[in-house]
């Protein structure tokens, strides 16, 4: 059997054109335009599961984008791992931030990936670590050297909220029926500093409308007179957190559970430097909630971030009007035990009672998913941990993320498993931003690193 | 010598013809996108005033947009009357809201005007207006009757602020040398309620933009730990005024004169039906500075209106980004004596000072205006005041308007004159929204009007 590294370093270029393949393809779930482009990568990773030797491959359909699914089944007594990824990505804008086309891969070296990365939409989240997977299990079967079972379930929604997944997920509980589920679609905390995400934050995203007069009027007549709905929509919006940066909706914290203080200690180990994340981000200084640190704040503590705002005349010059509308998009991240069903409900109802009845507001819940945690002694941890440690060289750290993947807690819902997120990126990847890119060297990595996971994950089940 | 009434009724429709035909050019000066079209306007006007009999005609350039000059020197002993108008308009979005298309005019009924109105972008705000100017002129001259001389001064500035117009008014004093100028480009309380507007509110504009990290940010990694500009500016607007909208920037009100209650007294003179605002409007209730009527609050009293906000994303969906930038417009509407040239530095001093550290801040100073007073004992006023007497069989009323006109104090300065302002358009006129439209008795009893003027201002002037 020959060496994942030798054969990495053979096929190298290969497996590097395979993925440009792959982000060459708009698959923006977020935009009806790409529609026909969505469709087609999840063509794509359907030829690259057949292509790779597993069985049933299929396009299944759902309620919107297809899910591909596969599987190989080597023995029924032995553990099935499933492995959950996506195929859709982020919209682009602002694509003029963008040094390179977002759907042209390109190679370029940077100050963190001095052997280069690889800048595209997707390539990062998850299309490059989605298929370090795909490309894992190629190399254990041609092998002949794959020890359990596994089976493939590839989305192409998660960028929109995995609408159809759950859907799925609950009309095939036999079908999907697995021992652990392994995800590559979080970080490390750098690429000498290996880690494993054991916590996630939740997610309620609404948008909200104001409306004013019914129409738009010209703010000398009426200014001053009538309830401007940008002026009124500013004032909600700052009601919405305190001068302490706490969130003021009645309700929103009672499930929150408190910190101990070894939590404390055990989150303050992860290695930070305040002064380089400003730096990166250039800011003078960090801003959130009082009392707790910045890795506190963007892991453990529940947030809310307006995520886009528009109304009124937003073009060149002047234009002194009253707009009839302004609308905003607000996300709230939400920690062991909030509630992603409760939450909308007590931002709804805060959000009506502090406006003026000079306005109308309407507040639409988007989509949402729970908090989770994985715990460090669960079997599928100790075994992605050993593996971490043979490609590495250390032990990983497990880490809270601030970011959300809805569909985990759904998983042990329906599923009744676990996930171990074990993912390569880093901070530094520009994810949902422009210039987004993965380095070369996690992309090999990962590989490596997925390859020893089954080996170890079998020893741990049969002990 | 053939009666105005006759000459309207005989000529209705070419006067209605030669209106649309101006109409149909998309003059928005705002959006270079029109620029050629704003040039042909400048063009139409000149033809125009060629074909009427005017002499010197001409297309005086500025650094922006032309300014259409013209006279009718009759004996330079008489009295010289310099009529101001504007041939650009405001953009027209969002045209998707507008029920035809804004550049092709059409006349349908409405509650208001069961006679019809002209429904197209410039049709009240100032094309069709301005017309009337020319359209009342043109009579004077074919009837060989123009007692005093006339200048037109028609620019194609006005929606953006005038730049060009100070400078070209600042070096042509003697050119344009009168003794009034009258000015259409303002409104009545209603078509049986005449009305001149003898104050009018200046204008500061500003915009500004808020900058956290330097890149577009996943709002689940860093949300809760960096100053995300969305949230901090609404935190920042909410601070201009207070609970009682009373605006916060310190200075603000210094210079602004308290209400007599005679003048008090005065304003709520004017007939108003606040159930019948509301309802105009589709508003539960009005809102604003507490302590202030809704006449006086869009009159005399100062104001603080964001016109345009946006940052982030603003498409369709849910995208969880904490943008690296946001921004809005706000005008202030200002009152005697509040000085445009020192508002926007108190503006910026405040705004920057309740800034947190997480963000910078910049302040852009768009442009601005005086407030503006006419004293009604003026002979300008008190021949239009007969002019409308005689065309609408009583007195006009004295009116504040809430907008701003910042050529008028402009002319005082420069060119020592008053400005009549007898415009002839209504309210409900939606001038800067969708469905501007301009009543046809309002076109053709403003021309009527403005045919009287002349004789009566002779009459006062050498009294």
């Amino acid at each position: 059997m020959k060496n994942i590294n030798e054969y990495l370093q053979e096929n190298r270029q290969k497996l590097l054109d395979e993925l440009f393949d792959l982000l060459k393809i708009p698959s923006v779930s977020a935009d009806p335009v790409y529609a026909e482009d969505v469709i087609n990568t999840a063509n794509f990773i359907k030829n690259q599961l057949e292509k790779i030797g597993l069985d049933n491959v299929s396009i299944e359909k759902t309620p919107g984008y297809p899910i591909v699914y596969a599987e190989k089944i080597i023995d029924e007594k032995l553990p099935t791992v499933l492995i959950y990824g996506h195929y859709d990505v982020q919209p682009v804008d602002p694509v003029e931030l963008w040094h390179s086309d977002p759907f042209k891969p390109v190679i370029k070296k940077t100050d963190i990936h001095p052997e280069g990365a690889i800048f595209a939409r997707g390539s990062s989240d998850d299309k490059g670590q989605m298929f370090m997977h795909v490309k894992a299990v190629e190399y254990l079967l041609k092998n002949d050297s794959l020890p359990v079972n596994v089976k493939f379930m590839i989305e192409g929604e998660e960028e929109v909220g995995s609408p159809s997944l759950s859907w799925y997920v609950k009309r095939n509980h036999e079908k999907l029926k697995n021992d652990v589920i392994i995800i590559s679609d979080t970080g490390m905390v750098a690429n000498d500093v290996p880690a494993i995400t054991t916590g996630l934050r939740g997610l309620s995203f609404v948008e909200v409308t104001v409306t004013g007069p019914k129409r738009d009027l010209h703010s000398g007549l009426y200014g001053g007179a009538v309830g401007n709905p940008i002026n009124i929509l500013t004032k909600m919006i700052a009601q919405l957190t305190d001068e302490n940066n706490h969130i003021t909706i009645p309700g929103f914290y009672d499930k929150v559970k408190d910190l101990s203080p070894e939590e404390r200690v055990e989150i303050a180990k992860t290695p930070f430097d305040l002064e380089n994340y400003k730096k990166a981000l250039d800011v003078t200084d960090v801003y959130g909630e009082k009392g707790y640190t910045t890795l506190e704040r963007q892991s453990i503590r529940p947030t809310l971030d307006v995520n886009g705002i528009w109304g009124g005349y937003t073009g060149e010059g002047a234009k002194t009007i009253i707009p009839s509308k302004a609308h905003a998009k607000i996300s709230m991240r939400l920690v062991p035990d909030q509630d992603p069903e409760e939450i909308p409900g007590m931002f709804e109802a805060y959000f009506k009672s502090i406006a003026p009845k000079a306005v109308k507001v309407e507040v639409k819940n988007l989509h949402g998913g729970y908090p989770y945690v994985t715990p460090t002694n669960h079997i599928g941890y100790k075994a992605a941990a050993k593996a971490m440690h043979k490609a590495f060289g250390k032990d990983p750290l497990p880490i809270y993320s601030g970011g959300s993947i809805p569909i985990v807690p759904l998983f042990e819902k329906e599923l009744g498993t676990k996930s171990i997120l074990m993912g390569f990126g880093l901070d530094s990847d520009a994810i949902h931003s422009p210039n987004e890119h993965y380095g070369v060297f996690n992309y090999f990595k990962g590989i490596e690193t997925l390859s020893y996971f089954y080996d170890y994950y079998k020893n741990e089940f049969t002990q």
